[in-house]
């Protein structure tokens, strides 16, 4: 048995700061120099992947030129054709220069949110010009040290208002494009806004355009919160809101790691594929967008090692999905899943055309209940987990 | 100077179960007997409560017989007219007994689902009977250990059928009642759904009464997950969905601690009830629902460390109002507000009639922004938070 | 390819409050019967294992009788006769009474403090008579949750001389007894003394007698304090210490989770059977001791599924050990590791021979040397753990 | 009441590296120039600082010429002369060059490790000729991010030999300096060797010179692992190994954060104060080495807010050692610590000249003990907590 390889249908993307980054980090120099262009593009090309993705600033310097910026945009479209990728999101970078230090959208100066807007909107043309379905925007210095640095409620309405004012630009222009909020507990922040998929969905709520407003939820960022993505995922997909997904490791609360995916929480990745791959028992079907890496190769490789790290990416994916596969198709696990009763929880609580009253009258669900009894249930839940550990082993291969 | 003492018009109220704790937990056994009833409801009103709140089965045995259970309403209602002691929320208990394991709403057990909810019914008639106007719903057992032992999109569904059944009951029936939902990242589950005040709020908004539905969240709950309290109740606060609080101390992720109020993330302490008193510098105005303490006493604690601690929740509360009200009072603080620009968050980034087309027009936020020189601005931001510390640490009595 | 299955040779032991655990939580009444000792002694013995341990209060109630407590003494004796289970380490219940609220050898009562070194001493008799080599100690009430409630240089004091007591003891009576350690940061103290494997480690060197006691680190309880724990098992090995050890699996800092070994963090879990069977690179040969886990059932499970997550426990150990042992064998594993430099690691810094002053003196290491050259070596560390992730998915077997 | 300003008695010292700081972080690029080194220095004691530290590269780039180093090495000397300041603490800087990109001491390539301890050497040399007394090592890059990647033996046998090697070149110089290790969990590697105080001083055990090592313990880095810094600087004296101390503020496990002291978890710093200023209840007496701060100034702060977070750090010990020195002077206090037993723990748990055999032979200590009425006892920590939260904000002043 060997690794599966990667091919375009399996929709593979990465950010050119990903595999591109120089490893610079908050306690050391850069310990590679940057990658040409076209050159990191047809690379990702051959190891197998389907797009990229990239901050205006990965690949336009801050102050370039409108030449410049021509030349470079002229540079991706060519490059875009001889490979046959697809830039499927384009993202902003509004959190690297000095002038974002407090926020974009948020900043408690008025000139910096007023700036900030229109850095997002030209670079909303720019996707659109390129082709790009998504538009991450990740509010990354959109926060606080200190709670009493900010006026929260007027924190969130000029986060409304900005979000508001981007999306409301793409109806008008009439791009074929959504927005992906990206949430994150903190870094570089002391406590960043929407910390996390939740808190990004219900904002979402609140907006005019909220319809073209989904979330790119990162695996590391919900798991730096403690929290269980692939259960950010479900809220996310069961409200109709994933647009996109960053995939990558981390262990838990500590800084960002941005490990290849599956490199950090191997049982949780698993089962992130299978939901990606197979979707939830009661409505199968596999999530459609891209598979998209937002990772860093170790500070210890050099350019050998930077696409070895990509290429790892996809190939846990593979892995990954292999062995999900199998999991569901095997009948001993069918048969461990009706014992656990997971297709009983897809049935209504109250039956059809039961109503309240009927519920109520009914004395075997409460008066006549043997509680005692049903807590003795055995629901095998270690018994199936144990068959999954089977499969991701490939002890069952 | 000494520290205050509260009065019914603070608003304080406590948990039967907080006070009355036995200190049982997963590795000992009780180290303090039961409470009396109402011998621990007078004490209370004693100490400058102005009201309490329970689950059921904190007053009513799980498996009392109809007799027993009106006998202990009928002394909950004289001793609260004895006292003039408030219920002002009431919660079910849907996690302690075996039945629940798997969880009440979103058990894989269609049985005890449809068990958790005439439990949790009946348990509105109650709340309504006694004057009630929140009733908390915290779903500690809905969750799992195992991302495969749930169907996750059915659990999203029952738990929000769920949800639906008991708000709609409340409407047919005419209570005065809202429903607080209580967040919690996990503890007893592995993870919990729900996690956060974020993923709360989101939920509420796929609901169809969820206009009587809102949030109940609790300090410790959300630094479980290593999220800021008072940036979750600003959320909520400015979703209009913050109906109820539970205040106490933790000190990030570990188990739940339920310390007294202050006692963990003193400086988050100190913002919360900032907020609460003062409301947002862009809209005044103190949260006007009950100060809710949900903590345990100390396990090392006997019956007069009890209600010690039970008065440490209020003490500490005051002294931090009284910290927060001087703050926001002081000029020198007033000032350097104004400079970190903590009203200019306020002011709209779009100017008052202007386009879109206006502001893209306005070569002075893009083409002509000199960037460098906005970043350069000193926000004063730790000069602020210093001054706060010099309010909170008494150095500007 | 299917799961391998274990045998006595392989070392597994397990506590009997593990799979004997009634499921009693933070939140929850018990939801298992109590397991009837010689059945469930004998379940172990049929499901594969080598070896039981036990709490004096798991088997011998807190208040029995000497009556009493001989009987089971006996009943223990026979049913390890019958099955030939190994009672390999016994352990105090020095936790679970009120008594020891504060601590038993750190209680701020000093009669406390005799009583616990009493209890502690009667166990240590009981240990030697029934055979047990190891005598694990885990302080889990020796801590507080306020800073100002212990003087801390007595507290670390009494411990010392607790443990000096009982380690004296050992060797006064000629008992073929070690003492174990085990270190947790957290739960059921705010802060528990001796909170990492490190901290332990370096209190052992301050003890009279700690020729003969070392440490029994759990895999949750490092991960509790977000620490790798395979490298405190490196540091524990390699300062000859590690005694023993508590198999489980956790996903980091929350509540003690106690899940089945490799079913929290399966990579660490990986290395960790790498370690205890391979050995270091540098240092071959497998940790020799019990196997022994330290776990819980989940609250869902009944009989049926405490036993298959004790069997869960033992099968996943094994197959990390198969994928360990063929990841070392591997000749493009061993290429990789070369490449990575991990071999070159066992050289000294300083050549054979050579002094201070010649390293001083040569200018290739300092003056002439190549820095920026030397950074621009890929250590090729990702595709090693690429490798290692393809034996562990049984992508290579 | 007005919060107090700093004199050089208080021996309050700061990282060049910290005020200097120029805000480039993970995410971000520099948003402060440089300070010019003399004027640094100069408004340091202006502010009231005592005393300066810095690593090698702070000042001397790391390719400076003989001739360059010298000039800085004597506009050092000149502006301490000037200033009166104290280089009490100089570190070297073994992780920012790509070289180190693996560890300095544990890198895999042995040509890496024999060039580090140059450098580290070459750094001896120069604390030694400007006075300084502390010589800590910040093994940041000493770690992993894979278990693979690394002979966990190796390593430790590797760092004992590069300790080892410097401590014993400090012996043969007959320099007045002590070495500090300062312990990290994580960040920049995913797990760093030595990750807390009690790995740091288990280590120091191991070695041959380690009498003249001890360690460094920095606020934020034990906290990162979810410690209690203020405990972990008890066992650090109680083993004689507190050798200096970083100060600063944190808030739990996510990215190093470097906050101003005080400005984190605010009553664990006033116990870290009451700690190092009180000494323990029953070995009184302050810590008399440098009150150290290693903090970063928020990257929102321009020049003004440089300082103004310096002095803040300042500012808030004074404050804090106010209130903890009152704490102790109150009588209620001492009252309530009697009432607690915290005096008791400072007695032996057997008497003086009591034998073991005296205590096996004290019936009242276990057979005739009446556990379950030891067990009522009332602790009064609550209490007595509180009494230190009325002192610390300032409600008994």
């Amino acid at each position: 048995m060997t690794a599966p390889t990667p091919t375009r249908d399996d929709k593979f993307s990465f950010g050119l700061w990903t595999t591109g980054w120089e490893a610079r980090d908050q306690f050391g120099l850069a310990t590679r120099p940057p990658l040409e262009l076209t050159a990191h593009i047809r690379r990702l090309a051959e190891l197998g992947a389907w797009g990229f993705t990239f901050h205006d600033n990965d690949v336009i310097p801050f102050d370039a030129t409108p030449e410049e910026r021509q030349r470079i945009i002229d540079q991706l479209k060519a490059v875009t054709e001889e490979t046959g990728l697809v830039i499927e999101m384009v993202t902003t970078d509004t959190f690297a220069h000095p002038v974002f230090k407090d926020g974009a959208f948020t900043s408690n100066d008025r000139s910096v949110r007023r700036f900030g807007l229109r850095k997002v909107l030209a670079n909303v043309d720019l996707a659109a010009e390129l082709g790009a379905t998504t538009f991450v925007m990740w509010g990354g210095r959109e926060g606080s040290e200190y709670d009493g640095s900010k006026d929260l409620h007027a924190a969130l309405e000029r986060y409304r208002e900005g979000l508001d004012t981007v999306a409301g630009y793409i109806k008008d222009k009439g791009y074929d494009l959504r927005i992906g909020l990206e949430p994150k507990p903190n870094e570089p922040r002391g406590n960043i806004f929407l910390p996390t998929v939740g808190h990004a969905l219900a904002f979402i709520e609140q907006l005019e355009h909220g319809d073209i407003v989904g979330i790119n939820p990162e695996t590391g960022h919900e798991q730096m919160a403690t929290l269980n993505y692939t259960h950010g995922l479900a809220q996310a997909l069961w409200s109709d809101k994933l647009f996109h997904i960053d995939l990558n490791g981390q262990h838990g609360p500590m800084y960002d790691q941005d490990l290849v995916f599956g490199h950090g929480d191997l049982i949780s990745a698993f089962f992130t594929v299978d939901l990606l791959e197979n979707g939830f028992p009661s409505k199968p079907g596999a999530y459609d967008g891209a598979r998209h890496f937002d990772f860093k190769p170790s500070r210890t490789e050099h350019e050998t090692g930077q696409y070895d790290s990509a290429a790892a990416n996809m190939e846990m994916y593979l892995m990954l999905k292999e062995r999900a596969l199998a999991f569901r198709a095997d009948s001993e696990v069918q048969e461990a899943l009706k014992y656990s009763g997971i297709d009983e929880l897809s049935q209504p609580t109250l039956g059809e055309g039961e109503t309240l009253a009927d519920l109520l009258a009914d004395r075997s669900t409460f008066e006549d209940f043997d509680a005692d009894k049903a807590g003795e249930r055995n629901y095998g839940f270690v018994r199936l987990q144990q068959l999954a550990m089977q499969h991701l082993l490939g002890f069952r291969a």
